[in-house]
């Protein structure tokens, strides 16, 4: 594109005074993160100085401390740990696999799912079955015992919206291997939940339905995915190979970690922003969900470096075990009930530290309905509309328990699949502008709750 | 993010029938182009097998032969070329850079600009002094004399639209060069017109003023940048040594690609898309602008392979020297003049392959306004508003020569300039789904134009 061509280019806003204060007051928001934001930076301290953060690893303990300072740094002026009861499931090093034709052994790209049991040592070699979906597992289920379940559903790349093909396909990772054990097989393989171009296997919670047996369970690259899909069609009796040493330890400890900022009119009123802090293993958790955390610490930061004095009390908290159980989310939502704390709204970033599109809420449509004319002061940071299609893991639950209105920015969701529980989901795959625009965003929309109540 | 969270999700449309059964045709289009599009692929081959593309160089002349055979594998009924002589400035290898400070030497990461002269043999070592402005060079205007202006002159973060920002900081780079000849600079360096955490040097068009002497001018990468200014403070006396052999030959020949779907009722009446086919050289010109040409393309390819019939004549243009002059869309504009063509519509791609946002017209206002009824059925593919700022550098002059409406894909500006006219504007860089997405809204709009006019 060449240089000359941009006329200049307004953002008009007309309004009541009241909101052409407020557009003024979040233009100096976007201004104070644009120039000095610390989200970026925060993300690589804690991408490649922590790295990876599976629930009862060490680095859930290194990211916690971390998450302090953080919070300290950003302006907090209470921080402190919230215990939880957590899982601790371990890799026990790479899950490996081989597609065997013959005589020909072709190594696949594979990762076990979280909680998979392992192989028995020296792995496991089956006979493969390609299965496309639950309804043809019931069909030929007389034909699975013995074998290992290749479960290939793709991704639906119709929906613009790729959360919607997650959730239509994410039932084979979660409880496939149930399913296919049911019938006797010994193992299972499953389709990254994903519609990138590479092949890079994605990895996830999957949960054993207790009545039947548990056997082990990988994800496999999209490519090798493809590869044993033909060869399913073109050869005679492939057989796979899978071997992994995944296994689960007893409960551990963990903890949220809170910082908080007192309101001055309603103290005891609170105002919730977050992330989670553990994450998936195969890479940093850089989009998922490092960037809802520095997010939220960012929101802290910047309100407080512009000299906002909030009325409610805001917190910021980083929750743990949101991958593998969402324990750090109960913890959460039991004690505000238990407490009975007065919690008014609570927002998430969970999604990926992509350009924002859209907020959606989940709590009183009314509510959320009041709020919509605010909307026009979100269009020049680019969040363009509100919709009620849930919060997120980690804030639905304080709905459930305190009523609180509950929110989850929505970036753009094009290439969030792409690096989701995968080894690319690194701090060089998230972009400097785009972080910082999801956290004028948040920022904006704690502001205005915050200012006006909802 | 968990897999369990994501109830479903509609997007509703409420409207006239006649809407409803566009809104309807349009998904067509969107899983036609997710399905089978052959955007990526296209962009794969351009990049991969052909690579940078600047005017005159060889890769021009294998560009458009690939050109004509994707137009044709698209559907075409009719494939030419469009002549116009182009500009044939030879980069003449690596420019090189040193930042000298006394018996140090510090090799920086620079590139020439398009149209620079070369230094003389051997390069040019002068003292550095940097200038963050035109005003501050009019105010040490007897400072110049002898020295290599360094014009540190950043991108304004805080634009949210980046080109804004790339528009307040380009003229450093057009004009930087004439400005400080005028006083006796030897040479000039520019600090690259982004604002990327990396140290690619961007490249891009400069002009001279025929004034004053022609002197040699390089662009820096922002680290390298922000080292000389940190020198130039702390250091006395900083000089820097420059080389490049860059030098402009005699204007050569183009052409602009034309694939041609003759119109059912409207076989005389034109509608433009297009994208342009040269590049500038330190990459593979993917972001700039190959994505526009495959989305071009692709636009037809969708169309004719969902069996729709246009009223109009619908012409993919693949235009020549965009970069360098416009050459080409200077003889598409003056043809159509010449030949009385009555063109109503012309879109072009020229901001990249990332998720589309907004249309942006160059026009009769009032076309616009009647057309924005049609918004609600982009939504859904991301196109939330349609702006009156200009349309792109290649079909403006065609609103200028026949009154044709002019339009602009706008997709998310936030990673454009991380790629624009660098090293980095490889393949790898453009997101599959991002890209097909623009194609989408780019085929939406033309099917709604042909269908029902302006």
């Amino acid at each position: 594109m060449r240089w000359f061509l941009f006329g200049s280019f307004l953002y008009f806003f007309t309004g009541s005074v009241k909101a052409q204060s407020d557009s003024v007051f979040i233009r100096k928001i976007a201004d104070e993160i644009f120039q000095h934001s610390t989200a970026y930076s925060n993300l690589h301290t804690l991408t490649k100085t922590i790295g990876p953060r599976l629930s009862g690893s060490s680095q859930t303990y290194t990211a916690e401390k971390w998450g302090q300072e953080a919070l300290k740094q950003a302006g907090a002026e209470r921080v402190y740990l919230q215990k939880a009861m957590i899982p601790h499931w371990v890799r026990g090093g790479r899950a490996q696999a081989l597609l065997i034709t013959g005589k020909n052994r072709q190594s696949l790209a594979v990762i076990a799912l979280g909680n998979s049991v392992s192989t028995k040592s020296g792995g496991i070699t089956a006979p493969m079955i390609l299965i496309h979906d639950f309804d043809e597992l019931e069909r030929r289920k007389n034909e699975i015992k013995g074998k290992i379940v290749f479960y290939n559903h793709p991704f639906d790349v119709d929906f613009v919206w790729t959360f919607k093909a997650y959730e239509e396909a994410v039932p084979y990772r979660a409880y496939g291997a149930s399913r296919a054990a049911k019938y006797g097989a010994v193992g299972a393989l499953v389709r990254s939940m994903s519609s990138s171009t590479d092949n890079f296997p994605h990895t996830g919670a999957m949960i054993y339905n207790d009545s039947f047996p548990k056997i082990p369970i990988l994800a496999v690259g999209l490519q090798d995915a493809d590869k044993l899909a033909a060869t399913a069609s073109s050869e005679k009796d492939p057989e796979l190979f899978i071997s992994t040493n995944a296994h689960a330890l007893p409960d551990t400890v963990g903890y949220n970690v809170i910082g908080e900022w007192k309101g001055s009119e309603f103290p005891d009123q609170f105002i919730t922003v977050g992330g989670h802090l553990d994450s998936w293993d195969p890479a940093e958790g850089a989009q998922d969900d490092g960037a809802g955390c520095v997010h939220s610490i960012e929101v802290l930061r910047a309100l407080k470096a512009i000299g906002y004095k909030p009325k409610h009390t805001i917190r910021i908290v980083l929750f743990t075990d949101e991958e593998n159980g969402g324990r750090g989310a109960s913890a959460y939502s039991s004690e505000a009930k238990l407490k009975n704390e007065k919690h008014i709204f609570a927002l998430e970033s969970d999604a990926g530290g992509f350009t924002p599109r859209e907020f959606s809420f989940k709590g009183n449509e009314s509510q959320v309905a009041l709020f919509r004319k605010n909307l026009p002061l979100f269009a020049p940071y680019g969040v363009t509309s509100f919709i009620m299609n849930g919060a997120g893991a980690d804030v639905d639950p304080l709905n459930d328990s305190t009523g609180a209105l509950a929110a989850e920015l929505i970036p753009d969701s094009q290439r969030y699949f792409d690096y989701h529980h995968a080894g690319n989901d690194v701090f060089e795959n998230v972009n400097k502008r785009e972080l910082e625009l999801g956290a004028i965003n948040m920022a904006a929309l704690i502001y205005l709750v915050d200012k006006y109540g909802l």
